[in-house]
């Protein structure tokens, strides 16, 4: 039940745009067992500098001019291991497929609870009993 | 103080787009009692299959290539019940005035602390005394 | 680690846009104690009405039709009082360096765990041990 939204560069090909997407939900099955049919995603683009904004190095990592935002909201749940994994997942992923550097994936995750979600036809498949 | 985030594909008229904002504001009154003031929103259109990432189907539904994602973020406090009436409520409402279809709604809330707002001129109206 | 989405309307100038930028992260600095190297935002542009939608009045306040959305991912900890004072300050800085109404800085803050972000690299710079 993840909702993923993914800030990124102009100039991007067709083909990095799906290694992106692909990559951060590849992750999500891996790392989160999110079912491979749970993808909901918005890819926004931004102009470097301007719509996003990044510092030249913080906490010992430098940054580019091709920095991508990837905010996962999902429910709550998932430990801290899980997270580390999800992280190295999607760079790992999002370097191998769509060429980014490693040090230019930024990651955030925001939790809700379960009933929290619909999946269409209103509803609320992941409510607790 | 909700603060909502709708995502549409593109082609939508003035009057769907209106009827789309309309009919998430309308269920928040209806269902989280909201104020009718208390209107914040943010409309951005993304085009399908690239901006907007949706599964053919999950969890039973089918997803076809107009997909509408709203993201609600406001004060904890609602019912498991008054959360699925918010859904059901907002898929009637996108249903009836947008011709959206009901499979094509996807819904997701995240739930903050009273005091994380702030609606003009700073200050922190709803803080817990 | 600040995430932090701003919306705006469109015809600003660059030095407006970085007025607003650089008074959202000066606050965050001041009253948050944000290092100054943890700046990562996304800027967008939205029509007034109808990418921005806005009461023409609330809780007493009226908005214009030049509104700035604010909202903040960070890891919770701060406390009721730190929050007041980052609105404060975001309105203080905006309404100075960028020209916006007071009234019109509408702001929003969403916490997280610490383990939920990652700056490059991947790995969880802030996971407690």
């Amino acid at each position: 039940m993840p909702l993923v939204r993914i800030s990124h560069t102009p100039g991007k090909s067709d083909a990095q745009l799906t290694a992106i997407s692909d990559g951060v939900h590849k992750a999500l099955i891996t790392t989160f067992n999110v079912p491979e049919d749970d993808r909901f995603q918005v890819l926004t683009e931004h102009a470097s500098g301007k719509g996003i904004v990044a510092p030249a190095e913080f906490l010992g990592i430098d940054h580019g001019d091709d920095m991508v935002f990837v905010q996962i909201t999902c429910s709550e749940g998932r430990s801290v291991e899980q997270k580390k994994a999800l992280f190295d997942g999607i760079v790992d992923n999002l370097a191998a497929g769509a060429g980014l550097r490693r040090e230019d994936v930024i990651i955030n995750v925001v939790e809700t609870r379960p009933e929290n979600w619909s999946f269409g036809n209103g509803g609320q498949p992941f409510a607790a009993n």
